[in-house]
């Protein structure tokens, strides 16, 4: 494989390897797989289609769950008036520094300016004020597909981004238990996605007072550890208790007829997902994806050799067409102006899960090459029982997938009982560390400002651990989970 | 039926009939039907999840065709450089006084403003020119779902808002053919997609002069008309030639060596589609939905009497599961809170096309009364392969509908042969006015002055035929389609 070596060897000059630059690897990847691209306006990215695929496939994931669930999809306006903003004072504190300010429309400067939305909360609580009278009415359930935008100092494509993509729940419930109850449904929900689409393990637990959302009584979250032992926080899901329905009048008449304030929830997953995928995955050959989300989990190179034009190519499209009637979503990549070595070098970049090669050798032996991403194994399958063979294959790989990025996480995750131990581990590869903590906002800017470590989350798993807090030596009632973060 | 005829009563109450007030029974529609709501943001609406719903069937549908056909989706910022707005001369001129203006991020005055796309050329542009180098890279075939303000005085729900969702399509192509080729394949996908899923039949043709988007070299449209005789622009196609191409320097080194300018297309539908179909199809007692975009194409109404809870409850739910795995869209309204009469005349203002009542007696005769909303006949359907029965009943609603929309555009069309003809029928109850046209712009804004009538567009079909113009008496090279627009 001649042809390979050489042209693998083209591509991967393109991409900065992990080892080297880790950040540098990524923002290659993302370029050179075309998943997004930067743009004239400062902070905002264009995702481009190969991007696009992707998400679209993770929306649909969330989304079957979401309707599956109870839950209901709506359009609520991109432009807050800011009078409106103000009404919730931790959420306008939380959010004001961060949002971009529409002056003026047309040719009139407005009397009082917009936010452009950084999240949804305040013009959805104006409107649930208005539709929710009585207990009948709930609970509502509805979730939101948009874009909103935070005015970000330092940006990185999916990561962190002036605008982005995402979904937003907002939901309003008759009382304290079933909003409690539907935000740790969602958190669950999240997890479950997470791991079984994206093939990304993630931490279920809640976040301290310090990292929850501007407003919030609760908030939890799912974090990934990423391919350089960072964190990721990949959802998040909040009880805001009574403080929204209190600012914005969301009240209802109850069971027993007294006028009552609901409980509110809201949850969300972003863009920044995709980039979980990448940094989770990838490795110095570029993208690996997970089978459930790849807009290709199959590509056919047809090796030019003799009159295959006549041969192999019609055979590859006999594949090809078997592959999609039986749902796999395949490209049969019949360009002449690149060689099979080039088409290699490229679909491996852009992280297809299945290569099929197919040339005259093979159509002798009725058989093709199948080459993994994720391994770069390769090996003949038969043309017999071809396609239950391929959807195995990458049923196989899913899993596959999802273990090595577990193994990787037990490999870098560290209990740790010493202040000291929690601050060497931090100065070397970093990980999850694992650590009794008293629970005082103090002690967690202390450990942040030592080791840059953030207290990612309490998991549920370890909320009856009792131990002392690793920092000052207190009680702690349950071990948090910290790590650099993105 | 007394229960139905007294809460029909009600609710027709609630809607002014058409008759009296078309306009406002076009908003009572949309508020009663839960379909959209105000918001404390002047001139934008939150799109209510029954609303949602629909919207969501309108786009899988256009974007199966869409991919059906090539093209992949993309997404491209919210804002846009003012410096970048101006570079396509008419574009600016057709959009800058219709932008909202982001003058701050966070607590930062913008050195540059930046506008809200109002539509995305140039910032796709830009782009296009960055990805676009050799013939090879084309034709990009691009569709992007997204959110666009423009700054309108005069609002109205679906039809025209300060912000509202869309697709926008942007193409680039080798050559002028193939660019023509495109814009015009898109508006027979256009065309095809609203007769076949929305029943709602339309006229497509090319737009004049005057009318064509800022930027354009030729704009296509189709065009719908309505239940008072107005006529609905309900999408549009155009050929920007090289136009952008030139302005955002979109270069490619062509199959003979030479740099050239690309031939770009951009084409649009727009939540708008919505109100097309309320006013397409709707009646006194509310909104009629085409099955195909119909949330739930099918309700169940169980009658409560004797005990019901153990008889008719179960069947009805046997029913709802057998209609759901043929893939009908079902709702079992079995809420205690309401009666079935209640229930009858909510349904019948959603517009669901088929109704199912279930009772005692019905069980005992082994058979449902069904109801239509379109014509609202009522009959008896054997339980005994009741759901191919249903099915089949559903396509003849979606032909009836499409074909009682043909034939009130038909009669409500008039080709004439005089300016004083012209004036009489537009004075009357309006609908369109075919008639010659000599192509100058003079005569159209005469005829606008004089009839309020803008020239809707040129159909493919009267394209050879020839005349006179109604306005000034030279020769008319084509008929036009004119009408009162919204």
């Amino acid at each position: 494989m001649a042809d390979k070596a050489e042209a693998s060897k083209g591509a991967v000059t393109e991409i900065t390897p992990q080892s080297e630059n880790f950040s540098q690897w990524y923002l290659d990847v993302v370029r050179r797989a075309e998943l997004a691209d930067y743009t004239e306006v400062k902070g905002c990215m264009a995702i481009r289609p190969y991007g696009y695929a992707i998400w679209e496939l993770i929306q649909q994931a969330f989304d079957r769950r979401f309707k599956a669930t109870g839950h209901v999809n709506a359009y609520f306006p991109l432009f807050i008036p800011a009078g409106l903003l103000m009404k919730e004072k931790e959420h306008v504190e939380g959010f004001a520094p961060q949002v971009a300010w529409v002056t003026k429309g047309g040719d009139e400067e407005l009397a009082e300016p917009l936010v452009v939305r950084p999240t949804s909360e305040v013009i959805i609580g104006t409107l649930y004020a208005k539709w929710i009278q009585s207990w009948r009415d709930l609970p509502v359930l509805i979730n939101q597909w948009a874009n909103v935008v935070r005015w970000e100092k330092v940006t990185r494509p999916f990561l962190r981004t002036t605008e982005f993509l995402w979904q937003e729940g907002h939901t309003a419930h008759e009382t304290a238990d079933e909003a409690q109850h539907e935000t740790l449904k969602i958190l669950a929900l999240y997890k479950e996605c997470a791991e079984t689409e994206l093939a990304m393990p993630v931490v279920d637990g809640q976040k301290s007072e310090s990292e929850k959302v501007a407003g919030a009584s609760r908030t939890y979250s799912i974090e990934a550890l990423m391919g350089d032992g960072r964190a990721l926080q990949a959802g998040t899901s909040h009880n805001l208790g009574q403080n929204f329905a209190k600012a914005f009048g969301i009240q209802f008449q109850g069971r027993d007829k007294t006028l009552q304030h609901a409980w509110t929830t809201s949850w969300g997953v972003s863009t920044r997902l995709i980039g979980g995928v990448i940094m989770t995955h990838g490795d110095d050959n570029g993208l690996i994806l997970p089978p459930r989300i790849a807009p290709y989990q199959v590509v056919i190179v047809p090796i030019p050799r003799g009159n295959w034009q006549e041969t192999v190519l019609p055979k590859a499209r006999e594949i090809r067409d078997a592959l999609q009637a039986a749902g796999v979503r395949v490209m049969l990549d019949d360009r002449d102006a690149y060689t099979p070595g080039w088409k290699f070098a490229e679909w491996e970049l852009r992280g297809v899960p299945l290569r099929i090669e197919i040339g005259p050798k093979d159509l002798e032996k009725s058989a093709v090459m199948v080459a993994r991403r994720d391994t770069r194994e390769k090996g003949t399958m038969a043309m017999d029982g071809l396609v239950p063979a391929i959807s195995a294959r990458l049923e196989e790989i899913q899993r596959a997938l999802y273990e090595r990025a577990v193994k990787f996480r037990e490999e870098h995750t560290t209990r740790v009982s010493s202040y000291d131990e929690f601050k060497s581990i931090m100065e070397g590869r970093p990980g999850f560390v694992i650590a009794g903590w008293c629970g005082s906002a103090d002690c967690e800017a202390q450990i942040k400002a030592d080791t840059q470590a953030t207290l990612r989350n309490i998991p549920f798993g370890g909320a009856h651990v009792t131990g002392t807090c690793v920092k000052c030596g207190r009680p702690s009632p349950a071990e948090a989970w910290f790590a650099k973060a993105y």
